[in-house]
């Protein structure tokens, strides 16, 4: 048996559930082998009934028992349905950090093959006693990985991020040109992991029209193109740095492998202008399909790439697209798993 | 007759004089009416020999003489083919420059009823003797404009700039209360002459997640926010801010009559995303889509989306589409035109 994916249920009161079962009986989820989600089998329950799916929930001693066609569930912590749906709650809070940590320990041992995260919610988070800014901070806190970075994916468009969630002012600072080449080593190597053989990545300016010339600013001379010829001397196929407002739009044509943004609505707008779909009238969002991979951790973590949308926990309509896409990701990277 | 449009030819050594003489046979433009073009009758007609184009080139003393299915030139400079193609040179920028405050002067005086620019190289222009940064700067100077904004359009999403051609680190500075007002005022008019009749505006935040109630910066609550309200006090319809990568996603869906960009990169990339595409193989712009809008000026001014392609000037080859949405959007800003 192939080792198994894990997915953290997320926050209970979060449309983490419904998304978790939903996605797991979609011929896509099925087709990628066992899956364990690490989470509440009681909170599963709930979520199964709003959304009238029809795997079991079963709950498993250990990974290796999980079995396909339905719900294999690591119970970690108590949390009972009925939830207290689109409630921050210190209980849930609590709950949400332990499903991580769990999941973390059992791919860090080999037990699982990859950790596919569920939305949480800061504040509930930060309710139950946990500070952590997010999933992202915990990881690699857990797994004591000092430098990484966010990778959003949607198909084969890959675009990683030298900055990710600080304020635009404290951007320009960041881009330095050691961590550019940082960026470009992780997103090369986990190129390679997506099989893709000899990776070409390109590389964002940080401002408009990459500075002209120091017109609009001098990083992109002083910082980025450095990095680059670093990473080009070692022998990887890099170039740049590409006006912000042109290199996406080549990367979707599959001119690069992936790009490098600088920082975080740079590579955001990007990918979620082809990932998102929202419908006038109505204003739900109809399409939320996108990934979300941390590079540089020494496990395989994807996540979605939404929140816990409280408005519609509980509701069975939160879209699963992302969470599939998540798993498919994470199956990827993971690579053979015996 | 109908007061007609201007169009500035553009460098001479660009691909202004090429897609001018395509757009203007294209069936989407002869219904706007008669077109002037200012620029040089022995250019045109180099241009129309390499594009293959049938319409006449024929010299105006006067725009009132413009006269439907045929390029109608007032002449300015004396600029002969064959032209260097691709070649930055004095002579070259001085006769864009001279182009466009020729145009200006015409639109100032009522004699055509919008100006509708091709590329000129900012390199060209200065080695002519003429230190502007670009158009906008020569429209603002030469009207005696105090306060404009660009304004992205491709159909039907429209995206103005608080910021656009200055370093990234200045940005945070710029964004202050009375500017983002101000570029919501002047959204809020032009969507007026689009003739949206109760427009609604998003503004986008500054920072990841606008902040996230402070913790990625201040800019969102402190400026945004007071600016939105004095807004909304005045009677105008505004919500935000909004996140910057779920903003253009949802404008892109008509939730928005038009959305405000804090930065160059932030709503450029939403629009190109839309507008551009490139073939992968040949590394070919297929799609050179959108509209670039001054706002704020006495007149009308439009611009094609992209530069002077030197590497592709003389070959016949450069899309005419964002001349002719530049028409269009030019056309309908201008209104009734008698």
């Amino acid at each position: 048996m192939a080792t198994p994916l894990a997915i953290t249920m997320g926050d209970p009161a979060g449309i983490g559930a419904e998304i978790t079962v939903k996605a797991l009986e979609s011929d896509r989820a099925r087709a990628l082998g066992p899956v364990v989600v690490v989470g509440s089998a009681s909170v599963l329950e709930g979520a199964r009934a709003v959304c009238g799916t029809v795997q079991p929930i079963v709950r498993v001693a250990d990974p290796a028992e999980a079995q396909p066609d339905r719900v294999n569930v690591v119970q970690v912590g108590d949390v009972q349905a009925p939830v207290a749906w689109g409630q921050a709650r210190a209980e849930y809070g609590d709950a949400a950090y332990h499903y991580i940590a769990a999941a973390i320990e059992l791919a860090m041992a080999g037990r699982v093959s990859a950790v596919v995260t569920a939305p949480i919610n800061k504040e509930t988070l930060h309710l139950g006693g946990h500070y952590y800014a997010g999933h992202t901070e915990i990881f690699t806190a857990l797994t004591g990985t000092s430098a990484s970075c966010m990778m959003l994916v949607h198909g084969a468009m890959r675009v990683s991020h030298v900055t990710t969630h600080v304020a635009l002012r404290r951007v320009p600072d960041l881009v330095t040109a050691e961590r550019v080449y940082r960026v470009i080593r992780l997103t090369h190597e986990a190129l390679l992991r997506f099989g893709v053989a000899e990776p070409l990545i390109g590389v964002a300016g940080l401002n408009p029209h990459c500075g002209e010339g120091g017109l609009f600013g001098s990083e992109d001379d002083e910082q980025i193109r450095p990095a680059i010829a670093r990473a080009n001397a070692e022998g990887l196929r890099v170039e740049g740095p590409i006006p912000g407002d042109t290199i996406f739009v080549k990367a979707r044509a599959g001119l690069y492998d992936a790009a490098v943004a600088m920082f975080h609505d740079q590579g955001h707008v990007a990918v979620k202008m082809l990932g998102f779909a929202v419908e006038a009238g109505s204003n739900r969002w109809t399409s939320v399909s996108g990934v979300n991979v941390t590079l540089g951790l020494p496990i395989v973590r994807t996540s979605v790439d939404h929140g816990t949308a409280f408005d519609i926990a509980g509701t069975g309509t939160a879209s699963s697209d992302s969470m599939i896409d998540a798993l498919e990701v994470a199956a990827q990277l993971a690579g053979p798993r015996q």
